[in-house]
């Protein structure tokens, strides 16, 4: 097996998908279904297009590019990442995988190779969760709950006008499942977002499992009131308890859980003037382990937390689960042909879980699933800053197209 | 001199304004210059107009209903507060005053008194500081700086705002100064917002001055990066700064700082998702204090707080000052007339300061300002749960009447 991809025409399409929602700084800014989100869905439909691929967008939005097989009973290789990204984030996360897809597939098709699946290369909607989170992946696997369309972690508004920009309905969300029987399996490119693989420069990263990831929102209530009539001594300040949970939370996850991490991105007062206490503070709370086990204690430990320092500043707690997604492991058979391909193309190997939530983790409940990593410099990513040499991405690319072949045979 | 107001039309006027912007729960939202603000001081005009008074709009918007003095050479008494509320507000703080004010002009004119002086009841913009704070008094002191103009604490664009809808000009703030000499002093009626007079049950408040106010925008700089796939240990997360800035500011505050106040009233994360750890936090800062040196030292060691915190969690700070007032005393002349006033009708009084920012504060500085405060039920103010008894605010009004025309005569 010698086949290898076209760089240039990689780089071409990589560099044409980085123009759109571009920050000016190397980064884009295409949060899920947003005006420049559907520019980039549209962009990659009409390169597929332009390739003799057949195209296809389901009832949750996944936009597709399909090779057919000869054989028309055949069942279906995945071969997936999201055009989406991050508010402000950066080009690789996402937008790399889909276009090394593309790239893989054209590459077999130019190759007039007659494979016993179908190739189908897919971009998931939403899965940074600006509006739900892996939002298209847990359609297709029909692991979407109707209550996270109700109560989405980006505000039901949101969701609602991005579906309406896009021509989507709850409906079609609920009923955008794929049989499993249908499917040959699952693999993803991906940055590594993370510090591992560059410090200990290994080329490829065979992914183990997904880390599972919860999400809430809390409301602290204390008394909005006067900020100057008011003695300090007598106030009920809800920014008092929000700002004790930020750093106490943190102390805990470093302290007691040391493989995990906690993360509080947001936070508002209300009524939020100058001159006034605050009677109401919000904070978004995320917290993830690559062990169901350990995040259920993570969440009981937080919680409790985020109870007690509550109690400490005379506030009420109110807690709203926004997010949850179990941790998930890869497919055996997907990770041995991840190494293998690796082999091939004597590029280095170790094997290492995801830090990152993927739409990798929604396939692996109903195909065999698996995910590529490559380095990304410094662990930088959901940045303009995000960076990836390219011959990290060229071989990334060549590490999916293998893998897919051997999966594709297997 | 038995002069009185009436207190049913005095009812029912406040009722009426209370009406416009209602929170439906008894308090009213009526942000400076918003419709509803604007509404409120059309109201203001209407009945002013139905009164027989004349009315006036100055280049800075402050709204006047005017008893000429059969003297056209006449210096002007100025009666005032303001319509404008916070988010949410109450309905007495700034409307109390302002009716009080038309009902004891009204109550002049129908007894056909003839006084040495016009007396000019004044609606001034702004006294809240959603936009810039105490901003049409400033105009009229002519203590308005131009800078305040350009980043004032609510915002420029939302200042602009506001502007456009009123049809306001920086130029006309800059240019509505009054002569000090065409002045006879300034009066105004406010509920106390505290908990002093409720507590003591004592019925009137002569205010012997008004705490200083100093407003920031602090911004703490970390690094914005995946929340889940950056170690804990790794992360320059601003929120760290910005919760324990917070927390330290109030310590600080209570130990060192024992008649003054703190407020953080609001606080927000950029990019602002729950997956990715803040890069930015934005924090409002407000503190008060009635000396002026100390309220320099109080400004010295929050400034200096937040930079140590700052340093501690590897973050930059950035300091924006967006307000500044110096503590203002009331005048004797003033202070004695309302003191008199009381006695007059049998009113318990005693002296106090006010911890809340008036426009009086501005008036101080161009003529003889005095305020007479009135009993907060549980000192709640800037909040719909704000109370003061009706026969509180009928003593208040006609200590307001008996004030002006002892100020008037002397």
């Amino acid at each position: 097996m010698t086949l290898l991809i076209n760089p240039e025409r990689f780089k071409q399409d990589f560099d044409s998908l980085a123009q759109i929602g571009s920050t000016g700084t190397g980064g884009v800014d295409r949060p899920a279904l947003s005006p420049a989100n559907i520019e980039a869905r549209k962009w990659f439909l009409a390169r597929a297009f332009e390739s003799g691929l057949e195209t296809r967008v389901d009832s949750a939005g996944n936009h597709s590019a399909v090779l057919q097989s000869s054989n028309p009973d055949a069942r279906t290789l995945l071969l997936g990442s999201h055009t989406d990204s991050v508010p402000m984030g950066g080009r690789f996360d996402g937008a790399l995988g889909l276009v090394a897809a593309l790239e893989a597939v054209r590459t077999v098709k130019d190759a007039g190779l007659s494979l016993p699946v179908h190739l189908e290369v897919i971009d998931f909607t939403d899965e940074e969760g600006t509006l739900v989170g892996i939002l298209g992946s847990q359609a297709v696997a029909g692991t979407l709950s109707a209550e996270s369309l109700k109560s989405p972690r980006g505000g039901r508004a949101k969701l609602e006008e991005g579906m309406a920009r896009a021509g989507l309905t709850d409906d079609g969300f609920l009923s955008a499942k794929r049989a499993p029987n249908t499917l040959a399996g699952y693999l993803e490119l991906h940055i590594e977002q993370g510090p591992r693989l560059a410090r200990s420069a290994i080329k490829i990263g065979v992914v183990s499992g997904i880390v599972g990831i919860n999400s809430f929102r809390l409301r602290y209530h204390g008394k909005a009131n006067h900020a100057g009539t008011t003695p300090m001594d007598a106030r009920t300040d809800a920014s008092l308890g929000a700002s004790a949970f930020v750093l106490t939370a943190r102390e805990m996850v470093a302290r007691d859980f040391p493989n995990c991490v906690v993360n509080v991105g947001q936070m508002t007062f209300k009524p939020g003037a100058f001159n006034i206490i605050p009677g109401l503070a919000e904070l978004s709370l995320e917290f993830r382990s690559p062990d169901p086990q350990q995040l259920n204690a993570l969440e009981a430990s937080l919680l409790g937390l985020a109870n007690v320092v509550g109690r400490q500043w005379g506030l009420i707690l109110e807690v709203e689960r926004v997010g949850h997604c179990d941790p998930a492991p890869m497919s055996e058979r997907a990770q041995a042909a991840i190494a293998a391909a690796a082999e091939s193309l004597a590029l280095t190997h170790t094997t290492l879980h995801s830090g990152a939530g993927h739409d990798a983790q929604s396939l692996a409940a109903i195909t065999d699933a698996g995910m590529i990593f490559v380095p990304s410099r410094d662990g930088i990513s959901h940045s303009p800053l995000e960076f990836t040499e390219w011959d990290d991405c060229v071989n990334g690319a060549n590490v999916l197209l293998r893998a897919a072949l051997k999966v594709a045979e297997s």
